[in-house]
C-alpha cells in the first residue's frame, strides 16, 4: 500500500474552512487522507511510502467540465463565425452523421488528452456511441458523467431504439471503471424531442434512479419556438413533463426570465454555464449573477471544441469572472473565488459528486492538479486565488491525479499515447471530410 | 553576415495576398528577404548560412500590444473585483506613488518576460520613469512605442516639470535601440488633464513630429464628467484641443456615440481595444464592430496586469473574436482572421509601424514567432487561422524573433534572466507593500 506525502506545496483547497495555505497533503488508496498548514507532522513523514517536493507548485482540486461533446473535437475549426442553426444543420450534423464508433473513440481520446493536460479531471459528455467514450474514460483514468444524448425527431421505432440504447448504456456503465463513470439520462433538448418522448426519458431516469441532463434555452429562437409549439417557455415545459422531479443539469440556460430563475432554484436544477460557446455562437450572455443570487448551482462547461474551440476550463473560469462584470456593469459580481468554485465545487455538486471530488479535503477522492508557479504571470505572490481565476491558463498545469493515480507528469500524459491520438484524430477527420 | 532559412514550416503571414501556406522564409540583416510556398528554391538553400527545420511549427508575425503599463505587473492580483475609480484611487495610485525607478525597471522586465514568452514582439507602454522602461526594451530586444503618461491634476510648476520630462524622454529615446524604440506624447486622459495642459502636449507633439496616445472614454462616468466640465463628449473635446491633428492612438474608447465613431474615422484616429481590462473593471463593451465598419483602425491591448491580470495578447485576440459576437447577437462579426489582424497588422498600423512589422512579407522587419503545432488543441488541421484565433494561447509560443534576433528558444528567454526577474519583482512588491 502506497501513501503519498506532498510536502511544502501551496494549496488552494476550495474548502472554505481553510481556503489557501502553504503546507502538506497525504494521499492513500485514492483518497485524501490528511492535509494541513506548515510542515508535515512527524507521523505523516513516518507513514509516507513516497514523498513529493511541492515547492514551486500550486495544488488545487481537478477541474470539472460539466457540458461537452468530446468526440466533436474532430470538428474543431471546421466551421466558424456562423449562426447556431446554420452551424448545426449545415456543418455539424451532416459531418456527424458519418461518425463511426472509431471516430467517437479517437475524437474523445483527443478531448481527454486536451482536458487532462489543461487540468480537467472530471467531465460530462453527451453523445452517441457512448460505450466508446466510456472506453476512453476507463483507459485515461479520468472521472466522467456520461450520457447518450438522444435527438427524437425521427420515426417511433427509431425513437424506441435510441431510448433503449440510452438505457442499455446506463445499465452497462453506471458505476464502472472503479466508480469513476456515472451515467445520466438525456433527451437532447426540448426543441429536438417531442414532449411524450421526453416523458419516457423521465420515466427511465426514475426507473434507473439516475439524474438527467439536457440542453435548454440556448437561443432566443428556441425559447420562442417552445412557446409557439407547446404554450410554455422551456423551464415550465420541462417542469410540467416531470424532468425536474429528477436531479437535473441543464446546459446553457442563456435566455431565462425571473420566474424561470426562481423555478430552477426551487426545483434545485443545476445549470452548466458555457460562456465561450455562447459567445462564439452569438447565443447571448446567461444571467449568471442572478442565477447564483437565487441559489442555483452554476457550474462551467466548454461545450464541444467545435464551438469553443478548445477544452481549457481555465478559460471558462476566467471568462465567467470577466464577462458578467462587463455586461452587468458591476465589477464585484463573480469574484475570483466564486469563478473558481464554479469550475470545481459547483461542478461536482451539479452532477451529484459533492463529497466525492471538487475540493481538497480529507475523505474526498484524490482528484487534484498541480500548477507551476515559477512563471511571470504568477508573480508577484499577491493572491493565488486571483491568479488562478484571472491569470492562469490550462498550460500551467504540470501534474494531474485522479483517484490518487497520476495521469500527467511534467506535462506528459501517463495513461494515453498522445502522439498516436493526434495522428489517429487527424486520420479520422480526413476520412469524415473525404 | 548570416542568412537564416526556415524550411518546411507552416506560415500564417497576415499578408492577404498569401495568407497561409506550407513553405519557407529567409531572414537577413533583421529583415524578411524572401518567403514562399512549397520547398525552398535551390538558390535559397545555397545562400543560407543557417537552416531551421520548420516542421511542426507555425510561423506568424509577432503580436503587437497597443496599450499597457508594464511596470504595473508588480501589482498583479493586488486588488480585484472593484470599480475603476475605487481600484485606481484607493489601491493603484497610493501604491504607485511609492514606485522608484528600480520598481519600474523590474516591473517592466517582468512584463517583458511575460510578453516575449506569449508571443508579443512590439508593445506600447505609458508610464513614469520611462527611461527605465526603455532600458528594458533595449536589453530585451523587443520593439516598443513608449510614452511618458502625464496626469495633470497638480500645481503649474509640477505640470511644467512633467511636460518637460515627457519631451526630454522623447528627445533621448525616439529612434533608439537600433530604431526599435519610438516615442509618443501622452496626456494621461481628458479627465486627468486640464484642456490648456492637453494643448501644450499637442504643441509638443507637433514640435517633435511625434504621434499622441491617451486614455479616452473608458467609463460612462468619465464621459458624463467631460460633458459637465467642458461641454463636450471626449472625442469632440480632444478634437477641439487639436489632438487629432496629430496621428493619435486612443485607448479603450468604450463609450462612443455614432457621431464620435464617424469623427474618429474621419480624423484617422486609431483605437486600442482592451476587452479583458474593460470587462474586469466593468467599464463596458466597446462598439468594435461599428468602429471597424466605419474604417477605424482597431488594435488590441492588454492594459496592465493589474486589471487583466496577464499580458497574453492571444487572450485579447480570442476575447475580441468571441465577445462582440455574443453581445451583438451576430456570430459573423469579427471573424477569426479579423481578430488576428487586430493583434498584428492593425496593431502595427495604429502606432505608425505599418510597413515595419505586423506581417510576414518581404522587406518587413523580421519580427515573428513560432508556435508548436503538435498539441491536442491544434488538431485536426482544419484551419490554422481559426485555431490561432479561437484555440491558441500564449504558452503555445516556442520561439520569438525581433529584428531577426532570436529572443526566445524552446520557451526559454535568451536576452533576459527570467529567474532573477521573478525574484527581483517579488522583492520590489514586498517593499512597496511593506
Amino acid at each position: 500500500m502506497t501513501r503519498l506525502l506532498i510536502n511544502q506545496g501551496y494549496f488552494v483547497t476550495m474548502d472554505e474552512s481553510q481556503l489557501q495555505f502553504r503546507g502538506w497533503m497525504a494521499v492513500e488508496e485514492g483518497k485524501i487522507v490528511g492535509l494541513g498548514e506548515g510542515e508535515a507532522p512527524q507521523s505523516e513523514l513516518a507513514q509516507a511510502t513516497e514523498t513529493m517536493d511541492g515547492r514551486g507548485l500550486l495544488f488545487m482540486p481537478g477541474l470539472v467540465n460539466t457540458h461537452g461533446h468530446a468526440a466533436m473535437s474532430l470538428l474543431r475549426g471546421l466551421a466558424d463565425d456562423l449562426a447556431l442553426q446554420d452551424w448545426l444543420q449545415n456543418h455539424m450534423w451532416p459531418t456527424e452523421a458519418k461518425y463511426t464508433g472509431d471516430d467517437v473513440y479517437w475524437g474523445s481520446a483527443l478531448a481527454a488528452a486536451e482536458m487532462i493536460k489543461s487540468g480537467t479531471t472530471t467531465f460530462v459528455d453527451m453523445y452517441d456511441h457512448m460505450h466508446r467514450v466510456a472506453e476512453v474514460v476507463e483507459q485515461s483514468g479520468m472521472r466522467a458523467s456520461l450520457t447518450r444524448g438522444v435527438i427524437g425527431l425521427c420515426p417511433e421505432d427509431v425513437q424506441k431504439a435510441k431510448l433503449a440504447d440510452a438505457i442499455q448504456f446506463a445499465k452497462d456503465w453506471h458505476g464502472a471503471a472503479d466508480g469513476r463513470i456515472s451515467v445520466m439520462i438525456s433527451p437532447h433538448a426540448p426543441y429536438t424531442c417531442p414532449p411524450d418522448y421526453i416523458e419516457k426519458f423521465v420515466e427511465a431516469a426514475h426507473d434507473l434512479d439516475l439524474p438527467m441532463h439536457t440542453h435548454m434555452s440556448e437561443t432566443i429562437a428556441e425559447v420562442e419556438q417552445n412557446v409557439r409549439d407547446y404554450g410554455y417557455r422551456p423551464v415550465e415545459h420541462l417542469d410540467r413533463l416531470g424532468m425536474f422531479s429528477r436531479p437535473t443539469l441543464v446546459a446553457h440556460a442563456v435566455h431565462l426570465n425571473d420566474e424561470e430563475i426562481a423555478l430552477l432554484a426551487e426545483r434545485n436544477v443545476a445549470v452548466s454555464h458555457n460562456p465561450v460557446s455562447n459567445l462564439k455562437l452569438a447565443s447571448g450572455v446567461a444571467r449568471v449573477p442572478e442565477l447564483l443570487k437565487a441559489g442555483v448551482t452554476v457550474s462551467l462547461g466548454t461545450d464541444s471544441a467545435a464551438s469553443n474551440n478548445n477544452l481549457d476550463l481555465f478559460q471558462e473560469i476566467t471568462m465567467a469572472a470577466l464577462l458578467h462584470k462587463g455586461v452587468s456593469g458591476d465589477p464585484t459580481v463573480i469574484p475570483a473565488v466564486e469563478a473558481l468554485r464554479m469550475g470545481t465545487t459547483y461542478g461536482a455538486r451539479s452532477i451529484g459528486l459533492q463529497g466525492v471530488t471538487g475540493q481538497l479535503k480529507e475523505g474526498l477522492k484524490a482528484d487534484f492538479i498541480a500548477l507551476s508557479l515559477a512563471q511571470p504571470h504568477f508573480v508577484p505572490h499577491t493572491d493565488y486565488v486571483s491568479h488562478l481565476a484571472y491569470a492562469a491558463r490550462g498550460s500551467d498545469v504540470a501534474h494531474v491525479w485522479v483517484d490518487g493515480k497520476q495521469l500527467l507528469r511534467d506535462g506528459k500524459l501517463l495513461t494515453l499515447d498522445e502522439e498516436k491520438i493526434l495522428a489517429e484524430a487527424e486520420r479520422c477527420f480526413r476520412r469524415l471530410r473525404g
